[in-house]
């Protein structure tokens, strides 16, 4: 394998847990970070190390950061016991979460001052492609930014998208797909219950619209827990007020009018409101279906 | 080959002629019919026959109708020159064009007065897969419509979606169909023009988005339309204040909420009311870039 690093994992949910298991397994030296001990304590039984953030990160190579969102990370960051300005000249801080372009820029201009490069790492894939280190990487930074990110990145992606050296691309990138998966969960959800409206089985519109022109990657992937009435939460609803949020506060700041994503937006939000914010994000269905007073599978 | 029928295409349109003179090129006898001269000249031309239809009706073993809408399917089919009441018991009319489900019920009834068989067969797939005889068909009817109109549905369909003896449901399930290619072109335009508006190219996001989990089917076909500039009408912006009224109507009748096909239908409006009516409905990201003060590729 290649060089040994010194690599810190903040943020150990579905996703920062997967990523830091996955750089352990490589054979790099990774501490993990979390205000929920019992991930701690579990990755510690993994053969990780932890410690005191601040402390620690005088060690570190690379810091991957996956946290929830743009408060969070600016916290951890340069928060109260933040943590960069004990990294080292040279190295790099890898940024996960989703996060508006412009806040990105300001995060990597701020650690620029320590002389810690920033790489704007969107990540895409769920938690057990991370566990596998299989994510996709929507990543923009300069080359000295990638260059020293490079056995993190290695370790925990199959695709990196290399976005160019502005940083804010890479979150940009996230926002374009995250409008457009949000959309399509949405317009999934309200094409299978008005096919049930007028009396064709659920089963079947999957069956023929997966091989039709309607069809998409999430049409694809979440229209079978409508139909098997199983909301386990892979990816869960809440997730969709705040990264459709972020599409529409970005979309704002530049005028920019998203019916589309406002009218998903809404339908996320009657789901969460209505108490389903940790279902599947399928479960916007129960929204339409609820409006439409039809009954899903798997429902009393 | 199979037995010769004697087959009569009502409509020579883009979707029409392909029909005609695929069914021609399997060996039936084909009749073609269209109120544009020129176009039945050149299905003569290529060896198919015509005349007068109410009076050709006769020979018939099946009829496929191939008209544009509802009103035109019923002014063929029962209106002062319709040719259902001069077709022999037993044959059977091969009904393409999207209506509203209840709409293909009304005109099944009315068919089998005459002793005529029904089949709402919606198709998909363009003018190209027209011509080649390989259309996607969702088709309902009665077990005798299906065998009636087996020899039509193998000489222009690739795959026939058999959705059972209710008639409606072929329909509905086209609807469904539309409601989703309907918004999901729609939100390919609100992506593209909301990452342009972020400084990424174009280009840049067909080619990532395309391998994550953001993608479509209309997002992997009709972007790359915006990205080249190129809005030759392969599928015109006016199918769709069209289908998704259809959709609409049939959504209110069942008072049914679909807000992302309402957003949708109103980016659609927009494009035809300001001109765009007859390019591709790609051309929708133009309503976007218009509002967003951008500039897409190929535009001054």
């Amino acid at each position: 394998m290649a060089e040994q690093k010194k690599i810190g994992v903040i943020g150990l949910g579905s996703m920062g847990y997967g990523i830091a298991t996955s750089i352990h397994r490589t054979g790099h030296t990774v501490w993990g970070f979390d205000v929920a001990a019992g991930q701690v304590e579990k990755f510690i039984a993994a053969g990780g190390k932890t410690g005191n953030l601040a402390d620690e990160a005088r060690h570190f190579d690379i810091a991957v950061v996956v946290v929830l969102n743009a408060p969070q990370t600016e916290a951890v960051l340069f928060g109260e016991n933040g943590f960069v300005s004990n990294m080292k000249p040279g190295t790099a801080i890898v940024s996960c979460a989703t996060v508006a372009p412009q806040f990105a820029r300001t995060m990597a201009e701020r650690c620029k001052q320590f002389g810690v490069f920033y790489l704007d790492a969107s990540i895409s894939g769920g938690s057990i492609k991370a566990g596998e280190g299989r994510l996709s990487v929507m990543a923009s930074g300069s080359p000295e930014a990638f260059q020293t990110a490079q056995p993190a990145l290695d370790a925990m992606a199959e695709t990196v998208f290399e976005l160019g050296d502005d940083v804010g691309d890479g979150s940009a990138m996230k926002a374009v797909n995250q409008l457009l998966a949000g959309v399509h969960i949405a317009s999934m959800a309200e094409a299978l219950t008005f096919g049930i409206t007028q009396g064709i089985a659920p089963e079947k519109i999957v069956e023929v619209i997966s091989q039709c022109a309607g069809t998409s990657w999430m049409f694809e992937n979440r229209a079978p827990h409508v139909v098997t009435g199983d909301y386990t939460p892979h990816s869960a609803i809440d997730i969709w007020p705040k990264d459709l949020g972020i599409v529409l506060d970005v979309a704002r700041g530049a005028k920019f009018s998203a019916p589309l994503t406002a009218a998903a937006m809404q339908q996320f939000l009657a789901a969460s409101g209505s108490g389903l914010g940790h279902e599947d994000d399928a479960a916007v269905a129960k929204v339409y279906a609820r409006n439409a007073d039809i009954t899903l599978p798997g429902e009393k």
